[in-house]
């Protein structure tokens, strides 16, 4: 059911889903309320008066008896049963043509958000990575004494086609005594997927069946998989039930490793000290093992009914998870140990699921350019299509694929892990209590916060960040160059150990009991990091001689909050400034290539067909990328031609509030 | 070159291969010359007269000068050189019309021993199942910048066409530091054979290359593999060369299991026992050790040069060597964990060699028709012939196939290990000083015995025990129930613990400073054995509606000494009474397949085919069975019927030894 909600006094709409919560569909509408808790309820800025239509609302503390009575609500507090109107008193708002003036990018990213649900890659069905069947045997006699592998390799033909089957010897080890004490009725577990090839091609293959796992009774509808990003910074995962396809949970964790170093490089260059190697390879798995367990624990699954792992990462990361010597991806000419990985027994690099559980890793295509993009472009079907896609996936690198179903390019550059909220004073990821949505009223400077799952602001994460950054920059209090701008009238501007700072979240407002702060040190990181993608992308058209404007379709991966803003994104020049219709958000592009795999296991020979047609534009010693990276460390960019249409509503919205300044 | 040599004064004349040993010829030729210290030259009984003919044959202690001028020589010491005249004077020479009787025997042992040489099955050609190249690669560069993995397997494809490559982890773990320290100069060995597969056919594949090891430099010519054949009582090894296709080595020990137990019967009850499995399994890998490193010790061969392992036994020896439960072969309905066997890591069962090296275990047909019958029907062909062939493996269990390139069925008898030399007061393998060749003068009832090695005697291998038997029945020295005759003149002849026995070599004589003796309690557990065999053929032909007269071929596999003798075979009841051209002798037919396997890969499919082509007929509680078991515990048999030849010449030969012992 869907609600339509006007904004006082703006007459500003937006359709809503039943239940939306206020102060969300105010972010997502592109009106201003005060708000610094990030929607906890505490600090009761975020007052509106409530004109028409039904709400839920309890009264909180921040508002009188009198007050509830007279349609006086907390916004963040509030959710939608109804059309409703709602008044946005003057304390609580911002500036009226600014407002108005950003409701387009609102309504824009409302569109880009249903996109999170880009259709998968065509062509596939549910015939999952692993099968998980029960299997009746009749016991053996005198005259039917075939083996007991043959005796279930024979019911597994006639009870379910399965044909064509290898065994592996740890799955014999305790087959006569399952299959005994469970009177013959048991549940095979099979995975499919011959070793992956070097050069040649699957295509024309059809997967074999290995025996991996016999269980007693029927454990069938317990057949859980799991999909693992593995980035630099962070390590996620997605628990899959392979009965419905459905995703059950999705977890993340700071990659462990990286208390040796925030980026590939410095995490290589530890790899070489002695035992280096395997302490990174020990944390890594040891973050795979925290985030399955988290995934484990919110559904209420066990760890047995997991039957195989999907993992993708970039190449360094996917080359110490298996153990694999990194040294050569950072010395020139930069190469990787292998791009297509074997099969291993997850449990044989330190994974804590059964033994029987094996670990498929997505080939990479260069040092840089790793599975997690091959998996990206398999989930996006960027492969698949005519139209010319840009695929980014941000992250500590940025990655970017240029192509359609004929051709394939991809570029890497290292952007470092701002965006994911490293290197950033109060950086984190997009969980409880980062701040995910972020506005600001320009004259007063108070800020509008939302942070995921509405709890008090804990420090801001990607999506966060490119808000916070876009807003200062269109709110005129931030230059163009990344500084502060020194004398405007709020103490929420001061300066601090690392610059210039600006406050968020005041500490009596925080999760954190400090204040949520952004630096001068904090902006120059982002621009660095958008520099960077930006000048990737552009080196990338160029070696192909196109431009921006030949692009059908953008898509952006990258683990980022809900709230991720392409006009803001624009605004700082992250993304191109074409038409805001082009861009798709794919949300962690990774994880969904994963688990097309997972769910479909006719997706291997594509992933080698992917892997095998991209062709990689190497960026390190590219001059043309450098000269176009120092050009992009401005905001948007120092060329205005790349960015016309930011410049413009910059250039109107600075000269707006300038104007209401000078008026307040 | 041949020479003939004839024997005075019985006339009686073989051709024998320059440098032939003159004992050794008489043994074949069936010419009795008293011989007590198995060939050494010691015991001095064998002097023979020259007459004409050169020799290589030095004076002993036992020839004075004299003697030597005159032409006396020791027959065990002499060496021909031409065609020769040797006279054997009375004292050295057994009874005249028996050895001319005997001689048919000798000459038709002659034409079998050459039979040993039986071609391999036809249509496989020199491609070993590991592929050792050297290959060059060049280093990478920015423009060439290729994983090291796909550099390799792009090289090997333009070096030398090899496709289809997947790749251990193991070998990845060590893979930049070996292409980078050599030079990018490097050797790559590659294991073939995809996983075995347990219902649908190899046939139409070829099997994949897995790239398992990388060398640096050029070491493609230490290329070797070991082939196993994994015994109740005795475990073999060969090693090969995999570039020549060479065996450079043979070796054997007895099975370490045997200490807790002689046969599969007992060692499958102590597997039950508390870590009963994990130690038959370590003990079976510490055999297998043993014979791998005699073998390269022997020829000087390093360990490392080791590519692959290829190892048949009978199912519960397959079963142990993996680690894998066998309960279940015991318990009626007799049913093995597994007949197809997935490849496993030598390393990771227990074998010493480097980790990269495979183990192929030939598939077996059920609980007691293991994969060393697989492995002789490969390498003899039986598959491939239209003869009918009955293939008798005869080892502490005897195995039983008939069929031909059209139908197999099999059986399998339990033997006990009595012709291996177990459950004998005085048997032994076929080693250094094992009585392989056995005669005796029915009137004085001295022995000629010959060792392996012509060492002092230490004991009695299978070829020995057979010929002891067959010799002690025909000389009048025990009855057709195995018992001895106790009024002969002879203090070789004497009661002891285990019944009568009759003295092969005086302790003064042995190698082992104890009498070498053969007891009545010895001679039952052979005739159980030889019983248990011919029952299996018999009820194997029935059910099929068959009778010995159908065979083409009879085949016979086994570890016994060089002197296997098919006429005295057949005097005991052992090997049916048909012509004897129609056998042949393999040896160990359980290491020629593997050897066939290790040889060409492309023989994988058709292991696959035989194990699936093979019926088998189950004799445990088969009443027909037992009956013909019964039967069968005389010598030759206790229906003349079956033995018509055998009992005709057992009988002349008795009225003759009686005229001469009267004579005496």
């Amino acid at each position: 059911m869907k609600h339509t909600i006007t904004f006082e006094p703006d007459k500003v709409s937006i359709r809503v889903d039943e239940g939306t919560n206020l102060l969300e569909a105010a972010l997502e509408a592109g009106v201003h309320i005060n708000a610094s808790c990030g929607g906890q309820g505490v600090c009761g800025k975020c007052r509106v008066i409530l004109e028409a239509g039904v709400v839920d609302s309890k009264k909180t503390q921040n508002i009188s008896q009198e007050e509830y009575e007279q349609g006086w609500r907390q916004a963040c507090q509030t959710f939608v049963r109804s059309d409703c109107t709602v008044k946005i008193p003057v304390e609580s708002r911002g500036l009226k043509r600014v407002v108005a003036q950003k409701l387009d990018m609102g309504k824009a990213d409302r569109k880009i958000s249903a996109l999170q649900t880009i259709p998968l890659a065509e062509g596939w069905q549910l015939e999952p990575m692993t099968i998980k069947v029960p299997v009746q045997l009749s016991p053996p006699t005198l005259k039917d004494n075939a083996s007991d592998l043959t005796r279930l390799a024979m019911a597994l033909k006639q009870q379910h086609h399965i044909d064509d089957l290898s065994v592996d010897i740890r799955c014999l080890r305790t087959m006569p005594q399952i299959l005994r004490t469970s009177g013959w009725s048991v549940t095979a577990t099979l995975m499919a997927g011959q070793e992956p090839k070097t050069i040649s091609s699957l295509q024309d293959k059809t997967p074999t069946l290995k025996l991996v796992r016999l269980e007693p009774g029927d454990t069938s509808r317990q057949h859980l998989a799991v999909v693992l990003d593995i980035g630099t910074t962070t390590v996620c995962a997605e628990l899959l039930d392979l009965k419905t396809g459905a995703v059950m949970a999705e977890t993340a964790e700071y990659n462990r490793q990286a208390q040796h170093g925030e980026d590939v490089i410095t995490r290589i260059v530890y790899a070489q000290e002695p035992k280096g190697r395997a302490t990174l390879q020990s944390l890594v798995a040891s973050s795979v093992n925290q985030v399955i367990d988290e995934a484990l624990e919110q559904t209420g699954s066990l760890k047995k009914s997991i039957a195989c792992i999907a993992s993708a990462g970039n190449t360094t990361m996917t080359h110490l998870l298996l153990g694999l010597e990194t040294r050569y991806i950072r010395e020139a000419p930069y190469v990787p140990l292998a791009s297509f990985m074997p099969l291993v027994w997850a449990s044989d690099v330190g994974v804590d699921v059964p033994d029987c559980v094996q670990l498929f890793s997505f080939p990479s295509v260069a040092s840089y350019v790793g599975g997690d993009i091959v998996s990206g472009i398999l989930g996006s079907g960027v492969f698949q299509k005519k139209e010319l896609t840009l695929y980014m996936d941000i992250g500590t690198n940025g990655e970017i694929v240029l192509g359609n179903r004929d051709w394939l390019a991809c570029a890497a550059c290292s952007m470092g892990p701002a965006f994911e909220g490293g290197g950033i004073q109060h950086g984190m990821r997009a969980d409880q209590g980062a701040i995910e949505g972020f506005n600001i009223n320009p004259v007063s400077l108070e800020p509008m916060v939302i942070t995921v799952g509405r709890k008090k602001p804990r420090g801001i994460c990607g999506s966060g960040l490119i808000s916070v950054l876009a807003e200062l920059l269109s709110a005129c209090v931030i230059d163009r160059s990344g500084k502060f701008i020194h004398d405007l009238p709020s103490d929420r501007i001061r300066p601090g150990r690392f610059g210039h700072e600006y406050v968020l979240a005041w500490a009596e407002d925080s999760g954190t009991g400090h204040d949520i702060v952004i630096t001068e040190v904090d902006i120059e990181n982002l621009i660095r990091a958008k520099g960077a993608l930006f000048a990737g992308c552009l080196t990338l058209l160029e070696s192909l001689s196109l431009s921006f404007d030949d692009l059908d379709r953008v898509i952006i991966a990258g683990a980022f909050g809900r709230y991720i803003n392409i006009e803001k994104g624009k605004r700082i020049g992250l993304f191109p400034d074409i038409p805001v219709e082009k861009f798709h958000f794919l949300g962690n592009g990774s994880l969904l290539g994963s688990r097309l795999l997972c769910l479909s296991r006719g997706m291997l020979g594509e992933i080698e067909r992917i892997a095998k047609m991209m062709t990689h534009i190497e960026l390190s010693d590219n001059q043309s990328f450098m000269d176009k990276y120092i050009g992009a460390l401005f905001l948007p960019h120092t060329e205005d031609g790349f960015f016309p249409d930011v410049i413009r509503s910059l250039q109107a919205n600075c000269r707006m509030i300038c104007n209401e300044r000078k008026i307040a």
